[in-house]
């Protein structure tokens, strides 16, 4: 495996690329193998011109691969950059967990003080 | 935990927010705890309007919050929504998995070819 840092000017690109749900549809679509443009291209509800921009833009941040033969143009998906975003935001992910860590304790509190009321009762009762 | 279905645009505004490396730096600045938003702005080599910008997309896509308190406007992180971002990447990590996989099967039958050159050679010595 080839191990490198990403730039910070690459997060840019690939963060962008992602940040439009055309792109990311591509991405979903391209995740189930290669295909030619115009397969790919065929659901979406826009010119073949203003789809090619958006592949252009996946392109560009390294995320997809465009082969020429002929008349054809197949794509393929290049997923390691997404690894790189992702490998920046789970430095958080200890913040969601803390979060519901904190929730948990507060549940287990609420629920060891029903417990005390409960025994406290039952003592009265005895 | 409250559990919810990020929208399209939620995604596309976090996603957006996070393409740009000032914002992602005040995103590491505020991980260390809430600050006020001149304290956070001083490192930045750029004017305080043009940070409060960044701080406001950072706002509009719900990563950050801005208390008032008189003059001083504090800010504080809102690490949630970066959850359903690396949630969407995550369902690519089969593939730098796979891709790995593919690796190190390729190394276990380098090293298994290997073996066996090296059990003929030693047989033809015998």
């Amino acid at each position: 495996m080839v191990h490198h840092l990403p730039s910070a000017t690459n997060l840019d690109a690939v963060a962008s690329a992602i940040s439009h749900r055309t792109r990311r549809a591509i991405i979903d679509r391209l995740a189930r193998g290669p295909a030619r443009i115009s397969d790919v291209a065929q659901p979406f509800s826009m010119s073949l011109t203003g789809f090619c921009k958006h592949v252009r833009v996946l392109e560009r941040a390294g995320l997809v691969r465009r082969t020429r033969r002929g008349r054809n143009n197949t794509l393929e998906l290049a997923p390691q950059p997404l690894r790189d975003v992702a490998q920046w935001l789970l430095k958080y992910e200890q913040f969601w967990n803390s979060r519901l860590d904190r929730l948990q304790q507060f549940f287990a509190q609420q629920n060891q003080k029903a417990q005390k009321i409960k025994r406290r009762d039952e003592d009265e009762l005895h």
